[in-house]
């Protein structure tokens, strides 16, 4: 059976494609224009089209018989008014209420539950990427410090209350001081300016966690080799992420790139985590 | 009594020495390097030091017979290695012990806790000028529109739930997506982001509330010309903050730059707020 794949930026959707094709599934793509490059899926069939225009990607879905929808990919989360919904997606919105523009999930999460009631069933990235998620523990070959840790500890409870209120998956702390939380400008711009933030002295962390009642077939926190990156460029000593829920691009690659620029890479489970650590 | 002025950047601790001088009072300040600019204060006599050296400004103040103190302004929060504290610091932050360099406030509360110790009485620069605080209401000549009493709303939700880990004091939220929350880079370093972030339709709202819990005499949220400025260019629609607890920097000078910049000045008491504009 042809699987749906909504595409969003990055290498994430591009693999979940090239995975379900080795496990002999036909992929049909939903490329949303201004997240992902259709011609990076020249080689697939797909559709490139305005996020204003689900309502027709829907139907032109229905029509391909497919019934399967694997959504992922980096996504930048729209305002109300820069949507211009098509008529069928104005349908859905009106479905989905006004609910759906409180929080950076809350919209993800509506729709999520429309399309299952158009009858499509959404499976996580996961399902067809078997070993792209972190499992617990140290991944690369560097250790965290005790101050590291420390500064986990105090990154999880800064996580953990901004996920409450539905906002972001991050934040970098240092010595106990919070040099950035994350919001809606993604990872990369955190990290991005926690390099001019940083103090002197043992460098911070960065810890990305799941939020609480995410739906984890979508959105789930996503680290790579330019996670790496930019957390050796801002002075970090390492990263926390959280096990089973953290998708990492390229696990070679992204373990490789910690080891070689001296960071550690710890999947955490928070709650455990704290209980361990605590002192 | 002379005053003692422990200075920190921008205007205010100037405003607070030409008060307590017009008052009829000396004023002696401390101005802690990296933080204000001891040529600001020729005109007074005062202490150029960096931050670790505060043991021996304790002494001064002391010899000098100085009780009172007024500790205000901007002020970079340091890391625990880059103090590099004299003695009579290191004694101080024995006593304070680790817990202090958990959270923002930690520091703070325990300087001031200490500094009581040791005889000094720590007053809010409010105490001094009077009317520096931003009474409830609506401030300039503009009034908020619907959206943005909702978008106030969700950034108090997100303040509130940041301040009860101690972290920041500020968000940005346009049309209900949390553009940027502030940690330690400041408000303005927010306002500069945001204007990269902000989405089609109409401008979002900078709320700025006072933490739970914290000290009112110390680091409340300033609001002023520059503030204004950053929020215009940032595309905001207006600035809601805290009643009684925030501190207009030249409050002529900032309402007169919201009105002519269009954007409303609110100061909102958050909890009646939320009960006002309940849906």
């Amino acid at each position: 059976m042809t699987l749906g794949l909504v595409a969003g930026g990055g290498a994430v959707p591009l693999q979940v494609a090239a995975a379900a094709r080795a496990a002999g599934r036909d992929v049909f793509a939903v490329v949303i224009e201004g997240w992902a490059d259709p011609a990076d899926y020249r080689h697939l069939p797909h559709l490139a089209i305005r996020l204003g225009a689900a309502g027709q990607a829907i139907e032109i879905l229905r029509a391909r018989g497919i019934r399967q929808l694997v959504m992922c990919g980096a996504a930048k989360r729209p305002s109300f008014l820069s949507i211009r919904p098509d008529a069928g997606l104005a349908r859905l919105l009106l479905k989905i209420g006004r609910a759906a523009w409180q929080g950076d999930d809350g919209l993800l999460k509506a729709v999520v539950r429309v399309l299952e009631e158009e009858g499509f069933e959404i499976l996580p990235a996961q399902a067809i990427l078997r070993d792209i998620l972190a499992e617990a523990g140290r991944l690369g070959a560097v250790a965290p410090a005790a101050m590291a840790l420390e500064d986990i500890r105090r990154g999880i409870a800064v996580v953990q209350a901004l996920g409450a209120v539905d906002v972001g998956q991050g934040a970098v702390v240092q010595q106990g001081l919070v040099l950035g939380v994350e919001a809606i400008e993604g990872t990369d711009a955190l990290l991005a300016r926690c390099a001019g933030l940083r103090r002197e002295g043992p460098g911070g962390v960065l810890v990305k966690l799941v939020k609480p009642g995410q739906d984890r077939r979508l959105d789930l926190p996503t680290v790579g080799p330019a996670t790496i990156a930019g957390a050796a460029a801002a002075g970090l000593a390492g990263i926390a992420i959280e096990a089973g829920g953290t998708i990492l691009v390229d696990r070679a690659a992204t373990i490789a790139a910690a080891d070689a620029a001296g960071l550690f890479l710890l999947a955490i489970r928070p709650d455990e985590f704290l209980k361990e650590t605590a002192p």
